[in-house]
Formats: structure tokens, C-alpha cells, sequence
């Protein structure tokens, strides 16, 4: 496409106040282990991590310091099933034994942190894969003895990550946690992506999913909200309006702009570098989540 | 304006990599005094003052370096008339007794240099007007003594330059030179700020004049070179193609890509952010030089 | 003149414990218009600036961190009348419309700012010129209007001061400020010199005057005070028994004293290296003002 | 046991030279993948494990840098053959197919690196596991292509290892390498760890092996040799006495101490506390291979 | 003697965390004059000063910062009774007249501190003696009228020393302090070690006698604590149950664990070695005093 | 003595040069023992000694590093006289065996360092003494095994004295210094001053004697050179013109100036407030020795 000049300077005029005031700030940014987890051959979740794999790499080349977390629920369940392990469920989670963790830990640490790793590291080396294990950085807690390695998040040390991002590096995030007693925990990526952003005082975090934004009616796609206070996002998800896979996503969004984090965003992962346009340009996209 | 996203990201994705590579990068641009010399009332020289300013700040807020260096000579011209003083020419060159001196300074560091300085510091206290015998940054040395105190640059010491780039200030220089018995010269300001390009070891070096370009032909318009190199460009200024007042700029050009500076830049000033299009786009604006 | 050795000892034993004790510290000069103003060929004045250089020198070579604050009441003074330029008053101050601002600013910030700095830069390459619109350094507000553009001091940021100084360079500082809308004002230099001494913490405050001090009555030289404490001199002033042009430097030493500043001082500038001789001897020169 | 004091007293005076002289240097430890592949409920490799974390925090508290590589061949062994996966060789060595890769690649980074750094970090939060892939800092190259992923080490970029290292840490590395392509690549361990050793200019290179040492006839336990230089070690590979598993050792051992590193040893990892014998008594424990 | 290596592991294991716990921290030892002043020939003072020298090394060389602080009663003596000069007494103290001071400085700065420096200095050049009188880092008052130039300590001031530390250097240090006016004093060696230790921050105070602990019972050996509270200590002082040279040693440990000085010990000099046994070991050795 | 103003600013504006000149610039001083040597209760040695220290704080106090270097002959002599011991000599020196070698140390060390660092405290807690044994910072050799304990400097290793200096402090130097095994040797002063001087690079080099300089004829006062070449100095020397206690001062000083030293100087310490003088006004005094 060609562009007018002037067109262009608009769009650079908007662009560098941004670019300024994101310089040495931190964004958290979640990845879906969705998006990696299409049918091979297809290709299209090849691209979403290309494209994301780029945005990642100019938000860092212009300051900005990315921290990616990621899940990785269905390859977790593709290598279970290739095991002959058969999944079991208490109130709807998966009960994890010391094999589906031990499986759950190789898929996350193993396979998909290194894929991401990899993708990023094309542009250059400066991706670092780590578990929330290593330096000992999540501590974590059992959620539900009936569901068993499940934890949630007790504290997160960021020294690791700003000595990784004080380097230049990239840190990309496996969310397994340890308890004292050395014991490891599976524990959901976006409550992760919450309290990582709170521990570092990032300046954005950033939900890259599926859909369009947070809906204020979840089964009306049109009732997607552009900005949302956490006050009001808290009684959606009270009274169920907000609800399924949102709603970790909502409770950090919540839990990190009440923590300090400025803006929390829920963006729709498959529109072409929707990082850089919700980074650096005046017009909303998806949700913006903020305090009070 | 309304642009698609896609359009967009494509203008943040193709700039941001030069911002990256320019970041800590030194600018030099040379602002025409023309530009500022128009009459009052008319206001569009204003429009190119304001635009002009905007673009050293956006520059300078994602990390690159610029300085500005500055003529006056319609401005001199219009202090010495109301002065009544009757300008005497030597060989073409305006003939600088002590007198045209000083009415030179005065117009030099105390209108016009601070006519650029307030522009920028609209926007945040960033600009420090200079002139070369601040801490005698700008040795000169006597061009010919029948056209008396007008100098040519026999050194430039950075270092007043560099305290204030590493204090992320832009300074903004008016061309008056010393020599060793503390003589004041006024210098060619296009000469000057190839001199300061090379010093400070810029990235670039930038003249924003009223025309589209180098032609290859001083008298066809369409003739405006996209590249051009140095040795090419020599040879033009022998044969006489390139004349008049761009000499000065075409030898301050070739003395700075032969120097280290990786490119210099003939520039329109009226187009509206040429700066920015020049820096952050694919496309070539105005003349390219390069060496060799 | 030959001296004997145990007389340069005694000089030496007294002048070194206050070369130690000002090692580091800001002395704020403020020198007037008046000495610069006197007609060509006389040359006492040039003698003047001569030795004045030769001191604030010497002061740097040993440690100290002069800053020097001039006028130039008389030179645009001058520069009006050859333009027919009538210089209007209001309650016996001269109003300054825009015209005239840019006189004063060309006058102040071209020419005698200019002199001051080559006059020290023929010692070596230390000294700087800038004006409160540097960096937006001082920050002004309109004193009254129908004064026109005649400014004080709101505010004086002392950041780039302190960049110069800490590069072992020499500020000279002309009193143009600028408000909030970049507008510019011409402030009163002795003001100036106050807030800047008070800004950067001085040491010392130091005027520099063709009078041998402050009189307890303004009638009668014999009356020049040695030492006054800052309340006693705001009684002088309120009686009347001091005034004229001595009361914006009896304010400026009052606010200094009580703000921080060790001493305030009027000096007689003809005195040959008056300077250094308050500076580094037991013996009282001209009026030094102290707290409370 | 009850010591007497004298014999305490020996025991230090002889270690703490050695404690002093490895102070702030690098010891890289290849840790075998055997140790750690033993049947459930023996126990006995975990005791091993629990001894080799607690030498290493010991290292690291008196100041040495450990870094550990670590290989995984039984591991992966046994999850290819839960997943139905059969090997197939080529000249002896394991063909290694996509799949193949992705099996080793969770195993190595996401199980056996797991589990040491959960071992050593249940002394305190020290240990940083990594890949080869980690900021790229591995360069693999195919060593055949009959071998599908199987690699040799192209280069090692100390940085990320340095860094970690500057901050406490201590690197636990799984050798996975990437080639310019991003293509993963498997590389023997023993390969891995010389060239991190050479890379870093560790001090020493320790194999902790289940043998005694290095026999010069592999038929008799008892030919074991205390010290070998890299030449007679050379010939002994050539001429078929030092044979098997241990020619990989060997060859690392001969080019890390031919690079620099100033002694390279192969212990028996089974006998306790092994390393801080070898490097903190004067007794030779194992095998020590010097240069030349 | 032939150590098996899992006693010699059993060693280390149990030292090497208190090296890392000791490493940094200061541990003052006072050194007795009674070593050192054994009749020639016999060497066995030799020898405990050269173990003792070990020692200091050995502590430094892993990371400790002793200092050494040394009395030399007999050593005066000696050279007193050589002088013809008969000691005096008042109250049992010994009555320092100007001469006898003059005789104390010799000895102490100019020939015990240097015995122990030039122990000291055999092993590498570490040992520096100082003075108290250096940089005037012991501030001394006046006893008693009665006794001369008999001092206590006023003030420690410990920047010198830590100079000498920060450089990896071990003071060594003669205790005379001076006063305002610079006299000098001579000083209790024992009171002088304690509150050196309060000044510095020390870990640890240990003083190195000839007999094997304080105990409960001074009349009976057997009655050796091996641990005892500030306050205990105090009331067996108060008792008289410990007395004589005892007492300002007693004095000593309880001001400074009782201002934060973690430790205090009084150790028997005469065991080889013990320094290192009471540092990095589990087992106790003499007597060691806590707070409160 | 009252001064016109105008001949205090003289001796200021010559002498404020030298100070910037020599600031951060080490001076080493060689303060003669028989200042200190005279009767008691005749007091001019006292004198002596107050301004000395007096010349030494002030030098500090304007930023230059003094290092004073003394001996002290006669001081031992007379405690030789008081033990009994008669001297014996070997060529016309001093035979030097251990007991001499003691009392040497006793006296140089532990009392006329003393009593100069005491002089130097009255005015501020800056000098600290020490000896060519701490830090093992002089290395001696021994000059003749005829005369015993009697050495030459080997090398100086400059590292303590740079600390101190850098501290802010002056070291006070006795001239005992101690060869590879420890032992330790008495060293002429002279000499030491000169290698010191070198070792720390200085600026100049000082002897303080109780001549008015070195004449070029023995026998004659009147023939006190100002300025004299090394080379010349050396042929004086040859040919015996220059002799006596001279002869050493005169080696260290064409030494000093050969090695680096911009100049050495031989003054009359009885002069008041003489280093001042010397460092600080444009006239001579006593004689200057430079290269070649």
C-alpha cells in the first residue's frame, strides 16, 4: 500500500509521545497457550506467533522491557492423552497427581516456553526462558488438596526477571511454582501474568486471547466494553455476566491496576500486531481495565 | 483522518526499527535563517517554526540526539538597514567591519537563536542556546582579510556539546567563531554545522532549506537527486550544475560523509514533519549524500 | 614591588585555610552595566572587565564555583536611541513594550553577555554565556502591566548551572525569563543574582558596584557600614536611608542571607582584584551583609 | 565421629588455601544423566543428588562459581518408550527426528534440569535452570545428517552465564543448541560442558562419573591414573585404551585444558562430597588431565 | 597423620558455612604481650607467634577482616629495667611518667607491633601497624591524676582502620592514644581490643591468653565456662570470683556484646591453631561470653 | 605588619597558580632528624617543627598531597648512649648489628614518627605514620654485609602510600625496610625520599636541611647554586665540589628528576614557613636540581 507522507508523519506524530513514555517500562504480556496448540499443517497459529514474536521484539528494541508469561493447557492434555492418562476433574479442574505435574511441567517448560523462546530469538538472542522454579521466583500454595499440584501464587521475587531485563533480555515465563518445602505446583498462567506485573511494577499488562474484549454480557459479542473500571468489572463478574475463561483474566486485570499496575487489557490476539497498536496509538482496541 | 489499523501497525512497524537505530544517535540539523525572516503578519514562517520544533522534540524524546544549527542573514540585514548602515560587498561577500560584527552577534545569539529556543521550549525546558565562544567551542580563523571579521572554522571542541547532549538538553548554536586573541568571526552557518556534524561524530547531518532538493541541474527543478556521492557531487560543484547558495551546503555534505558521518541530507522545510518522514521512513526524502 | 619573604608567608598563611574553605562552594557575582558602559577610547572600563576576569579566574583555578549575573541597562539604552526608539516611564520605570524586549534581549544576550565571556575566555576556554531561557532556567511573571514585558523571579531552576559548574565551566547569566506561555521578560539583574545564589546554595553573594558599600546614610560616604545583619538593613531601607539603585542589591542580599546564603557583599568594583581580596584575606572590604 | 582438635585444625590449614585460590572462579561440573535415572524407591540416586546440591551450595558459599551441565540419556530413553517410540541408530548413535528432538527437549529442560535445580535450591534460591536456546547463547551445528538433530557445539556466548553468575546464581544448563536457522539441536553433554568451561575460563572442568577415573587399559579398574597429560590422553583414545563413554569426556577434557582451563577432572560421582574433596584437599581424588 | 576422605568431608562440610557466615565481618583479636616476651633461645613464643601469624592469614585469605590489637607490658619492662629506670606504683597501677610514656611508645609502636607485623608480613604484604595516634583514631582521657599518662579510651573513631581494611589489608595496633590537646596516652590493651570491636562492627572480639577460659571458680582450672551471659559475668567480676588480669578482659567482652558485638571469646593462645578450631568449627573452645 | 590591599592582591594573583598548579600533585618532603635533635629547653627545634607541620596541614588544605619522609641519627645515638652501646664503624659508617638494628627501629618508629605525626594532629587528625615494613612497602637490600643491618631500596611499592593519600591523609614515613625473608634493615632517609618520590610519581621532591642550599664549592656559603642540571650536579659530585652528608641528598634529587620528578629541591628548613615559599611565589629559594 502506498501511503501519503503526511499520513505517515501522522501516524509518527501519535506514535513517538508513546514511544517515549513507554521507554524503560515494563508490559507484561500473557500468551495463550492457545494459540499454539492449532492442528499442524494449518499454519495460522505459526503466524499469530510470528506476528507476536515481531511486536515483542520492536517494543524491546524501543525500550520497552516485554515480560511474556504463557500456559499451555491443550498441549498439556495432547501429551497426556498420547500417555494413555486419563483426565479427572473436581468441580470442574483437573485433579493434577505427580505425574500429570511432571508431565504439565515438560509440556510447559519443555515445549511450549521453548517454542516462544524460539520464535523471539529469530530477530535475535535475547529471549530467556524461565520456570517460576528457577532463582525460587514463585512461591507458591496449594489451592485444594483435591485437586492436588494446583497452586496458586503466595509471592513472586522479580529480582530474577530485572536482572534478566536489566540486560536486555526478554524474560518468557513458565508458570510452575515451588512451595519450602522444594514441592512443585501448576499454576494458572493469568494469575501469574497478575501478580509477575504487580511484582515488577510493570506499567501495562496485557491479555492476549481469542475474542474481541471483556463483554459486558457474555453471550452478546457486540457488548464488548472498551474501558471498564475494576469496581464495575468486579460486580460483572459477581453476578456471572463475566464469566468462563474470563474470569482469571478479570481477577488479575482487578487484582493488578488496584496493586499499582496502570492499565490492564484484554485484545483479541489474532488482529496483526495488536501490541504495537494498543501500545502507540490514541485509539482503544479490546478492553482497558483500570482503577478504582 | 481515519486510518485502519493494518495501516497503521504497517507505519510502526516499518519506524520503529529506525528508531531503535537512531537512539543515542547525534542529529545535526541546519534550520535556514530564511525560514524564520518573513513578514509579519503572514505567519507561515511561524507554522514552519512550530512544525520544526515539534519535530526536534519527538526526535529527542525516543532517544535520539539532536542540535541545531542556525543562520540569520536576512535578519542581520534588516538590523543593519534600520541602523542605517549600508552593507559594502567584496568579491559578492558582504564585507563584516567591527560594527556589521556586532549588529550580526546581537541579531545571531540574541534574537534569532533565541527565537528557536523558545519554540522548542514550548513543549519542556530542553533548548540552550550556544554560540562558538561559549567555552570557545568554535575556533575560527580569518577567510580573507579585505572581507574582515567573517571566519571559516578552523576547529570544533564537542565538548560543551556533549555535556548538554548527556544532560538531555538540545543545544542550538549561532555561528560566531574566536580566534586564538579572542577575535569574534562570524561563520557560514551551513559550513559550521558540517564542522559540528563531524565533531561530534553525528549520524547524520540535515539541511532544511526552501527547495526540494539537490538538482543535477541548477536550472531544471525536476532534477532533484534522491542519492547522490560525494565524488559525484564534487563534481557537480566543479562544473558548475550545483551553484549559488547550495555550494556551501554541498561541500559541508561532502566533508561530513568523508568524515564519518553516515549521511547528510538536503531537505524541504516546508514539507510539514520532514524530519521525522526522512528519519523513520523507507522512503527517501530531498538529496541523499553519501561517501563516497 | 619587592617583597620580603616572611610578608608573602603572612599573606599566603591567611589566604590558604579560605582557599580551602571556599574549595567547592558557589560564589554568585553579580557585575554591572555600568562598568562596560563607559565611552570608547577611555579604556578605564575595559581595565575593569580585565582584571574582573583575571579574578573570577583565579577563583575557578583554586576551586571555587563562580557564577557571574550582569545587567546592561546603559548599552540598551544606547542601542534605543540609535534606533529612535523614546523610552517611555511608568512611576519613573521604563515600560517595555515588544520592541524593546527585543532590544534589551539582543543588547544583553548578543553584546554585553558576549563581552563578559571573551573577556574570561581569554584565560582559557571556561567561560559559557546563557540567559534564563535556557533550559527555561528562570521562570518569570510579569511584574505589573503596565510595565509591558518587565519580569521577576518566580522561580529559578538550578540544574543547568549546575551541569556548567560541575564541568569546571563558568556560567555568565543575562536576566531574560520566560512564563509558562514562553513569553519573555527582562528582570532586573541584582534579583537575579539573589535567586540564583539562593537556587544553587552560595557560599557568597557578591556585588560588584562603583561605590565603596552601603552607606547607613545615603548622603554621606563616610558612612559605608563594614558588617550589617539583614534586619537592620531592612530598617535602613524602610527609613529611606538607603535606596536608589542600591535597594534591589539590599534585597537581593536580605532574601540571600535569609535563605541560606553565608554572606552577602557590595564591593567597589574599581578596587584592582577587589575579588579576591574579600575573598582570601582577614580584612573587611566594602559592606557584608549577614543573618538575621 | 569425634575428632580431636589437631586434626580439625590439619584438615583446614590445608583447605582454606584452596578455598582462597578458587574464590570468584568459574568450575563447570558435568552431572551425568545416570545419577539420576535409577529405579523408584531405590533411593540411592537420590541420596547422590542430595550430596552433589549440597557440595555445590557449599562451593558457592565459600565464593566459587559453579555451573552445572547436566545430560539425560536414560530419561529420554524411557519417555519414548511410554510413548511407543522406537530408536533407531546409525553407525551406533541415535537417529534424531523431529519428534525425537521434542521428546528430549522436554525431557532434558523440562524434567532432569527441573529436578537439580529443585535439589539445589532446597538449600536456598541459587539455582537458574537454561538451555543452550536461552538468548541464544548455544550455537549448534549438524554433526551428520544421517542424525537427523544431533549436534556439535559451533560456539558458546558467555553472557547470559556471566550474568547469572554476577548475580549469585547458579546456572543449571541443559544443552540444547539452535543453529542460525532456529533450528533445536541435541549435543552431548560432555561436549557441552568442555565448551562452556572454555567459554567462561573456568578454572576447572569436573565429570562426575561412575567410575573411578580414567584407566589407561579400560579392561582393568585398577590402571586407573591419577594424572594424565592431554597428549598421553590423546594417544590413549587413539590406540583404543580409553574407549566407550568416556572418549566424549575425554576429548572435552583434552580441549578444555588446552584452551585454557587449568585442570580438567573425571571423578567418581558415588564416593560423598567428592567434589569439595578433589578441590579443597591436596590428595588427588579420580583423574586429572592437565595441559600439555 | 593419614585422614580418610569421609573425615576430611565431614571437616569441611561443618566449616564452610561458617567461612561464608564469617566472611566480611571483622573479628578483632588481642594478642597478649606475655607471647612474645619468652627468653631468647627457648623459641617457644616464636612459635606461637608464627602459628598465630598462620592464623591471621589463613582468616584473611577467606574473606575475613582481622584486626590485631597487641599490649607489650614485659617488653616495656624490660627496656625500662635497662634504662635504670625503677617502676613506681599507686594502687598497684604503675605510675607512667613522661619518660616512662616515652619508653612505652618505643617499645609498643617501634618493636612489638613490629615483631607481629613482620610475622604477619612473611606471608604476603598484609599487615599494617598503626597507632592509635594515627589520623588520631583513639581519643584518650586521663585515668587518674595519679598515675600519669595512663589512659582509657574516649572515642574510637574507625575510618582509618576501614580504610585499611576496605584495601584488604590487617591492622595491627599499638594502643596510646592521645588526647584534645595531642598527649599522648598509654592505654589497657584489653579495654582498647573491645571497644575497636564496638567501633568497627565486629562479629566477633576474641582475646588470646594463656590460660584455657574464664572461670567460675579463679582458684580452680576445672572450673572453665564454656559459655556465659554479659550479666552472669558481670556478677563473678562483682564477686570477685574473677579477678586480676582477668577483669579488664571480662570488662571488655561484656561492653562489647553488649553493644552488638555478636561475640566474645577468651581463648588459650598455647593451642595450635586455635583461632581457626574456634571460627570454624561446631565445638567450643574456651569461653565464649553473649549477650546479655 | 599592616599591608596595602594592593600588595596582598600581588602575592595572591602570583601565588593562586600554584596552587591550582600543584593540586592533586604529590610533594615529598625529607624532614631532617637533627631538627628534632636539639637540647631541650632551648625550644627553636620546637619551632621549627610547629611551622613545618603548620606548612604541611596548609599544602594539604589546598588540595596538594604531601608525604613526609624523615630520618633521625642523632635520636638514635643518644638512646645507643643511655643502653651503653658504643658505636662502631666500617669505612666511616655506622656498623649496624641486631641490637642497634632494634634500638633504630624503637626510635625512628615508635619516637621521632611520633613526635611529627603528634605536630601534624594539633592542627587536624591527618597523619599517619608508618614504616617501609607495613605492607611490606619498602623492600630493602643490604648494602654491605661489613656493616650489618644497613640497606639499600630494592623497591617501593606505592599502593599504601596511595591509599592514605587518597583518603585524605599524609603519611609520615620511617626508613626501615625489610628483604624477602623479613628481616629488616635501617635505610638512609635521603635515599628513601628520592625512591619514594618516584614511586609516587611526584611533582616535587623537598629536603629540609639547615644549609641555605648546595654550593658549588664546599667551603664557600656564598656559592649556593639556584638552579642546577642534574648533569651538572653529578660532575660536582665527581669531583668532590659537592660532599659530606650532601652527597646523598644530591643522589636522590638527580635520581628524582632523572625518573620523572619535575624538580627537587634543597631548602633551608630554618626559614619560616620555607615549603610555602618554595611552592607557592615565582622567586627561588635555596637550589633547584632539574633534568638532565
Amino acid at each position: 500500500m502506498i501511503l501519503d507522507p503526511s499520513t505517515r508523519a501522522e501516524v509518527l506524530v501519535e506514535a513517538l509521545p508513546y514511544v517515549r513514555r513507554f521507554a524503560g517500562r515494563v508490559v507484561v504480556v500473557k500468551y495463550g497457550g492457545n494459540a499454539l496448540a492449532g492442528a499442524a499443517g494449518e499454519g495460522r497459529e505459526d503466524a499469530v506467533l510470528v506476528r507476536f514474536a515481531e511486536d515483542v521484539v520492536l517494543m524491546r528494541s524501543v525500550g520497552m522491557l516485554p515480560v511474556v508469561v504463557h500456559g499451555g493447557g491443550p498441549q498439556i492434555g495432547a501429551l497426556m492423552g498420547r500417555l494413555g492418562k486419563t483426565p479427572e476433574f473436581h468441580d470442574g479442574l483437573r485433579v493434577t497427581d505427580a505425574e500429570t505435574l511432571d508431565i504439565a511441567r515438560m509440556v510447559l517448560v519443555g515445549k511450549v516456553n521453548r517454542e516462544i523462546v524460539g520464535a523471539i530469538n529469530l530477530h535475535g538472542p535475547v529471549a530467556v526462558g524461565c520456570s517460576g522454579e528457577d532463582a525460587g521466583f514463585i512461591t507458591a500454595a496449594e489451592r485444594d488438596p483435591a485437586l492436588g499440584y494446583v497452586g496458586d501464587v503466595a509471592s513472586v521475587d522479580p529480582a530474577l526477571l530485572r536482572h534478566l531485563l536489566r540486560e536486555g533480555l526478554v524474560p518468557v515465563v513458565a508458570t510452575i511454582g515451588t512451595d519450602a518445602s522444594g514441592q512443585a505446583y501448576n499454576i494458572n498462567a493469568d494469575t501469574v501474568a497478575g501478580a509477575v506485573a504487580v511484582a515488577l511494577g510493570a506499567e501495562k499488562l496485557v491479555f492476549l486471547t481469542d475474542v474481541a474484549g471483556v463483554c459486558s454480557d457474555r453471550e452478546d459479542p457486540a457488548t464488548v466494553m472498551r474501558r471498564v473500571g475494576a469496581g464495575a468489572l468486579e460486580e460483572l463478574v459477581a453476578s456471572g455476566a463475566v464469566g468462563g475463561g474470563m474470569v482469571p483474566k478479570a481477577l488479575a486485570c482487578m487484582h493488578a491496576v488496584r496493586s499499582g499496575v496502570a492499565a490492564a487489557h484484554v485484545l483479541d490476539g489474532r488482529v496483526s500486531h495488536v501490541l504495537l497498536l494498543e501500545l502507540l496509538t490514541d485509539e482503544g482496541i479490546g478492553t482497558m481495565v483500570v482503577a478504582p
